[in-house]
């Protein structure tokens, strides 16, 4: 806002062109910033949609849990925002990024703190052909947090808050960043020509893994699994739940748009815009599908099922959002909403007490979205997707779980059965959300 | 965000300007490029906001239902935006753009599923002096729904679900992109000098005579209008309401923003600066006016009649936001706002049940602002305008009222007396939006 | 929306580097044209993100409040916002830019209506260096209505409507510009080398101290401080408190980020990048701190305070949200997030009633952040950066005090005790915000 306060800073960084009327030279430097103006900015907007996933997932998660455990839920999404934001700064960029070659001093030298450019690159040599590092690591930085939300909804409502937090930690500055770097960092997946474009494995897969691992090191809620029948829960506050799925629809513009990573030409804004269109239209199919499904098995149609197959319509397409055309996304999407349809009930016969279907939207759905991607990108080879899914699988599930038992061995990690009863917002928080409409 | 994933295609596509430092042709395919870029990212941003008030008209609408429909309306609003973006791509968008002559076998050519261009242009020859398909696509496909978003709220309450999305297909399908493709497919009515910038009369009239038809078909909700006296229903969650509003507001900067289509010279720029200056100044006015009023004529300021006003505010501003001065856009927004605060309880007077203001809001406003084209656009013929709005409205009105009679004789709009009591989320769906807070 | 509509003006207004492919000096005026496109649109972006920044707000003070004042405050902060709006452009935003010389006639030109530039740049010689006015004054008014936002919150749950709408509109139309000037105008503050970046004194503390003067003349809520005890009136819906922190946090990113205030060079992006990471770093430690401080001071993590850290943590930064490295930002907005934790008690022990947090968020957390200034920004001088909050606080508080006073000694600004127990809503307004759900 101050107007004039970085006026003479300003003017010296402009490039005047009409300064070089008659020297055709003096109009290169501005042409070489244009395509590292178009592409950082870009990383901006789709950065900043993917932030406010993250009040997406709070206001989803908080929508379906019951009224007693609220308060923990939105303590638990702002604390997990922030401590990803420190901590993958601190170790997770640099450990993501390892550099072209991955030699001794290269990983030694991924154990650093984020810098980002000199003020108005002074100094720098930036790359012009790709992005400023600041927007970079903004843009980076949200894939990782969300790759956390995932997990804290589906083991809400038991799980105490600081071994929660924890896991969040290791979660985001250690797990996350080594395997997105076998893919994202030039890895050996990468090599392999493992084709992942936005994260349906590299994001949504790993916070399925790592919810899932916990899901089953935590067990179900008190009462879920009683006498033999599932008891549902019925989630406190649909519009909230409603609100946070259109959030993290529009989030899902910036995720997968801005994966095409460069804006720079002709040829990639038309394919941002072709990614937005199917992204869309995947979240749609996904939507329908799941409102059709249950209308026809149960008669009734479902909002949170329906909610849950808008999110796994979108993290089906994430892992190839750029080549299918509007009719294969529809196709690509719908599938993911069936899966969700079909799992949700499936992992309660497990007695895998999801809370709000994580498991199924990010995990199963994750899974499709990989292996889809042979339907529409010829570069894509099933063995290979395959593979990196095991893979990925196998490290987050393993890394997960030495976690989860550490620290249930320790501090533990469930709250006591007076505390799950009462609900936690009152024993371990003392602050009730909605203080005034409690149940009688 | 895969970093390097797209590292060799992009290398390939990007236009190096340093290559050619000695010849100047070289710089120019860039420059060819940039203004496409410029259009087609402003297409994108303004898309996801016009999206976004998918869950403005969400909050909105679950805000002033009762709390025993809230689930239903959730799930009208996120059913009819996944279908309405299905529907638009399998038929609607080429439907709306017929191409520059009206031939058979262009006509015949409009009934096909959309294409997008190819992946990364590649093989195409793209108008580089406009924006790409993709991000025209995703643009429009916002303001059809946005159509549909606007019947959602007037009906609520006591249409069946089903028979509501059936119109829904019919409306964003067919009615919607023929109506519009008069005006914005270079059809009769632009051809005739019509004026409607980003649609006071295209989109939101369009909406409101199908919410009319609709709810005088339909009838009034039970106990509305008995003993000659009209009973409030008042809304269940006001907070949610004025949220709605605000993410329509937001959304409505995209709307009307991005109805300049280009924004590749700075006079292109400047224009949609003046538009989101002018948008915010009458959506001020109509809030304002509805204020003072609300307080003058009933003593105590009533915070819907704000919130429509503040929404009609902007409807008014739809068919001409660019060439008003501020002083102006107060004025039509004002004057807009004056219009809710009449207009609602009029339609109480004549026993046609609105339930969320939408009729009002987008219909009335919506003339008014097609009207008010001729005082600040010379371009703008008075008789053109009433010719138009009259032939849009007959059009969408016989067509809207055949197709709820349709409906209405076939398999039924209105849900019986007993749910309607209950309330549709029991009755209809099984499940509450707030099962803990319910009225004792 | 108009696909056609326009085409012949935009047809005449594109400037077709094609045409002057032999012609060096013809693509100069579309080179000339870039940087102010680029910042121009940057303008309305980030102005998007802190327009959004007032539903924040509405969101944040909604839940903060006990039930049977929430219609009041949405109804404040939306009229607050529509008065803004409209004020600013008649007044304010002339009066806080008077020009190069403060000149009689720069001075009197000041009290004047704001004109935007011409349709389509037609006569106009705009500053291509800059961006367009439209853009400007789009992005100026939403720091202006953000201030007025900050009050209605500390003086929440008592004071009456339209008293507290007078002083918005002395605020936003002249109190806010009268001081900004100082700064952004380039007036004397400027001229003695004092740095606010995006505002932690030109804003947010203005927003301070016109809210701590009015708590105190107002006096604590009825109850708040009885029997030599705080007693704590908790908030009614914390779920939309976090929903509004989270829209904050969004909207800073444009707070800050547009503060850059060009976007046309390599150097000005990635300084807009820095400014996005480090805002977005300090916001995180800020509610992490609170976090840790909680629980270690209290046992339990506090989710009102974790929210006010986040914002304090903004807070901090927006002085100087560009120079400091990650690590830097960290402790920046750490220390903000601790004041918080200190300096709620402290008020209550004063007996300073301030609702939701607002004083010790952005009075005493924007001190800091001016102060903390001198850590990174070697123009700074602590001196001068003390000597400025000084002189915009005694201005404000004394403005303000003055504006208080009058009405309270004409109109009075505090509802009747009745009035107060009942509720707002209810006596007020005669509508509830949540009327199904209220305390039996």
């Amino acid at each position: 806002m101050p107007k004039l306060t970085q006026l003479g800073l300003a003017a010296a960084l402009i490039v005047l062109p009409q300064i070089g009327l008659a020297q055709e030279a003096d109009t290169t430097p501005l042409n070489a910033d244009i395509g590292f103006i178009f592409t950082t900015f870009m990383f901006l907007v789709t950065g900043f949609l993917v932030f406010f996933m993250a009040a997406g997932f709070a206001m989803l998660e908080a929508g379906l849990v019951r009224g007693k455990n609220v308060t923990m839920q939105l303590t638990k999404n702002i604390a997990l925002f922030s401590l990803a934001s420190i901590f993958y700064y601190i170790l997770g960029y640099n450990l993501m990024y390892p550099g072209d070659a991955w030699t001794i001093s290269n990983v030694l030298g991924a154990f650093s703190v984020t810098g980002l450019e000199p003020v108005g690159l002074e100094g720098a040599e930036p790359d012009l052909t790709y992005a400023s590092v600041g927007s970079d690591f903004f843009f980076q930085l949200m894939f990782c947090a969300a790759t956390a939300s995932i997990v804290s909804g589906a083991l809400a409502e038991r799980i105490k808050l600081w071994p929660f937090l924890a896991f969040v930690i290791v979660l985001t500055a250690v797990i996350y960043p080594i395997q997105a770097s076998w893919k994202w960092g030039g890895g050996f997946l990468h090599a392999m020509g493992f084709q992942d474009f936005a994260g349906s494995t590299v994001v949504h897969s790993v916070g399925g893994w790592a919810a899932l691992t916990g899901a089953i090191i935590l067990g179900p809620r008190l009462g879920k699994y009683k006498d033999g029948r599932v008891h549902p829960f019925p989630g406190s506050n649909l519009a909230l739940a409603t609100l946070g799925t259109f959030i993290l629809w529009l989030g899902w513009f910036g995720f997968n748009g801005g994966s095409q990573l460069y804006m720079d030409t002709a040829g990639n804004v038309s394919d941002i815009s072709r990614i937005f269109s199917n992204t869309n239209t995947a979240a749609a199919a996904g939507s329908a599908v799941a409102l059709i499904m249950t209308q026809v098995m149960y008669k009734k149609p479902d909002l949170t099922m329906i909610l849950n197959g808008a999110l796994a319509g979108l993290v089906s397409i994430t892992a190839e959002p750029l080549t299918p055309t509007l009719v294969e996304s529809t196709l690509i999407g719908a599938v993911g909403g069936a899966i969700v349809v079909f799992a949700v009930p499936m992992l309660d016969r497990m007695k895998i007490d999801d809370v709000v279907g994580a498991i199924p939207v990010h995990l199963f759905a994750g899974i499709w979205g990989t292996v889809a991607v042979v339907f529409t990108n010829d570069a894509a080879s099933l063995m290979t997707q395959l593979y990196s899914i095991v893979v990925v699988g196998v490290f987050v599930s393993v890394a997960s779980t030495v976690v989860w038992l550490i620290l249930k061995f320790t501090v533990g990690i469930r709250v006591d059965e007076e505390t799950e009863i009462n609900g936690l917002d009152v024993s371990e928080l003392g602050m009730e959300a909605y203080p005034e409409f409690s149940a009688g």
